[in-house]
């Protein structure tokens, strides 16, 4: 064991320190500790980061160590490995793990169900306050990570919250379901999980209870599950926008060999889109060949649409993930990032056609480059808007390499302008 | 007044509709509500759109409903409005409340600081559990909102900590410093705010203190603050990556005249940056009037620059945020993108290369294409690290206009390699 990874530090800080390490070396570690802190410092990691170094180890220390996490954070790794290994270990798990953590398996990773803790602190109504906080005391160490106790009826309905900040305030003698508060927000376990992060961000909740059609109480969502769900989903947004897939996995420390696999697809398939573009310019190579200095305004026509193509594009995919945008609206957003099109595109056109006109001598080539300029922007603004709002209707993820689609469809819309307008008015 | 926006509303419900508005049918209808409701509704809002509102009332019944604001948000608001307004409207405030808030003005808004709440439940290490629970209770609603009771001593110094959760449990005749946790996480109120969402993040705390240098405790710092920032860095870093300034005031549903101010700077800098490539291009000129099937790879060239250039910049700028990068590391993320570029340059150089012969029939065109590829892949590679990296060492946003910065780049070595090879190798 390396000096540096103790059961002195904080679970976060023994994680850090492991990732720096290859799964190999951190596994080596992660024998050294006892098995409670084990199984904290990897809830700490990321699950795809956890299941690396988790598959180093022995079957049996896996046993040990996921009835030690919490049961979502031990879900979601099982997740990260493959179905064989995954019953190979749960097989080996006793029963009443198995079943609770088989039962969370059936929800998919992305939805309120498979991000929910199974472990919610839930008490009969019918009992006191008092009786509670005998019974919560028993086990203070758990009592770290809770912050209400939800009141159940006897079929596990639930049927009202009680924050445990409360518990001091109220007089031992009266029952749960007199001093608790009935009117509780709740989720159910297929509300996809981004979702659910805005429902926290936006109304300021701590935990929330997860329940089933029947009114059954299945798990709570606490806060510190969230903000990983924000921060997974920011950055799959940011690194899906530029075609980077599996971005869940992908960090600027993540190995080549698999950086490659999940980048070089989309550099295929922008390489399919960009001939595209090569097509246009290609059949107007007589007019290049006439007029090379068309080839000199290419670059900066293309260049600028995919400039505010990008601009647009980002906007959209952030309102929609951030719930600014509903379906009914995408028109209005149409007509404003059109108009802001036209509007960008007078400015820049103007000062490209300018440029053009003292480059060049020829007012014919700084209509050219002018218009094409505005049309380009204009398109620029129009697909911005379609290709996410596009990909969302169609059911895909709105951020899905959309600057690469983007940035094809404002070159090809570009170099037709460009040259087309050329080859109509020169040749 | 609207039917649709009511006091039966939750406020961030009651924000929601108020932003569907423009600011002033949004005021006339907030002057209708409860003071309260309408400061609680305010609050829900972000202090940029929360000010487009406040500007159209009146100064009396600003100064009444900042009075009722939690002071962290009213300052924030404050913060959006010209310093003649804020003056004019501190000046109406009763001297406690204005005293509160110019304390508050002196921090920079994006420092702890100026995200903290002042308004923190702290009591004295020699006052008995349950005279605690006494005086706490006696402010019922203002619970509410508190997680955490801090201990001080006489000099308002921070000793420790007590969970509210956790005064039910502990008997009442012991002293707070007898059952308070000493060992308390505290933060500077000059820490930088997205260093502060991260601490969060990693640690899961639902707040923490912030606490001055001699140990004054100054403010605290809560979850729910927290995620309001880290969706507004993250909305930040997406925008500015794209040449969008003022990101944090810019939406889709943002007036196209102010949309133009945030846009059009970046797309003139932008074109300034598009002419280089131009000029490249130029003193080609007389290569391609001869082979103008370099014009046709052009694009192709440029594009998978772009696109594999933007693949590093948005994993940097990301891993920048997530603190994943700190300044000793970049020279290894420099390697391992470089390695990537040309991994990635030799495969999509390859596919090119053999396309080229087979359009144009030149084994020299084909060899010049991909041997172009692949050299501007690697460039993508390098600069793709060395423009977030170094616009943070001079002090600048990583992610500022950074896609901007990588395409001229790409372009312009694209440009350069392609065309320069054809006329040595051609002419």
């Amino acid at each position: 064991m390396t000096e540096e990874i103790s059961q002195k530090l904080h679970p976060a800080e023994a994680a850090d320190r492991l990732l720096r390490l290859t799964d190999n070396e951190a596994a080596e570690d992660v024998r050294e500790l006892e098995l409670d802190f084990a199984a904290e410092t990897l809830e700490s990691m990321d699950p795809w980061q956890a299941s690396g170094i988790f598959k180093e180890l022995s079957q049996q220390l896996q046993g040990k160590i996921l009835k030690r996490m919490d049961p979502d954070d031990s879900v979601d790794l099982l997740q990260e490995l493959t179905s064989e290994s995954r019953r190979g270990i749960l097989e080996r798990l006793d029963s009443l793990t198995r079943k609770r953590l088989e039962s969370l398996l059936e929800y998919p990773p992305d939805t309120a169900g498979g991000t929910m803790s199974p472990e919610v602190m839930s008490l009969p109504g019918d009992m006191t306050v008092g009786e509670a906080v005998g019974q919560l005391r028993k086990d203070e160490r758990k009592l770290e990570n809770i912050n209400y106790v939800y009141v159940t009826d006897q079929q596990g309905n639930l049927s009202g919250v009680l924050p445990l900040r409360n518990f001091a305030f109220k007089e031992p003698e009266l029952r749960l379901d007199e001093v608790m508060k009935e009117d509780v927000k709740t989720i159910p376990p297929e509300l996809d999980r981004e979702k659910v992060a805005r429902l926290f961000d936006k109304y300021d909740f701590l935990a929330l209870p997860v329940v089933g059609e029947k009114g059954k109480l299945l798990g709570v969502i606490t806060v510190d599950d969230v903000m990983d769900v924000l921060r997974q989903e920011d950055t799959e947004d940011m690194l899906e926008m530029v075609g980077i897939s599996g971005a869940r996995e992908e960090s600027v420390w993540t190995p080549w060999k698999v950086s490659v696999k999940h980048r070089l697809p989309w550099l295929v398939i922008n390489l399919g889109t960009a001939l595209l573009a090569a097509i246009v310019v290609s059949v107007f190579e007589n007019t290049i060949a006439k007029y090379a200095v068309l080839a000199v305004f290419m670059p900066v026509i293309a260049g600028q649409g995919g400039n505010s193509g990008s601009q647009t594009v980002t906007l959209l995919i952030r309102g929609i993930a951030l719930g600014e945008i509903t379906d009914g609206q995408s028109s209005k957003a149409l007509v404003k990032e059109a108009t802001l099109g036209l509007l960008h595109g007078l400015s820049i056109g103007i000062i490209v056609g300018l440029i053009a006109f003292f480059w060049n001598g020829s007012a014919k080539i700084a209509l050219i480059v002018g218009v094409s300029m505005v049309l380009s922007m204009i398109v620029a603004g129009i697909s911005g808007v379609l290709i996410p709002v596009g990909l969302k209707k169609v059911g895909l993820d709105p951020a899905l390499s959309a600057n690469i689609w983007m940035t094809t469809i404002t070159d090809v819309a570009g170099f037709f302008f460009l040259l087309g307008l050329a080859s109509w008015l020169l040749m």
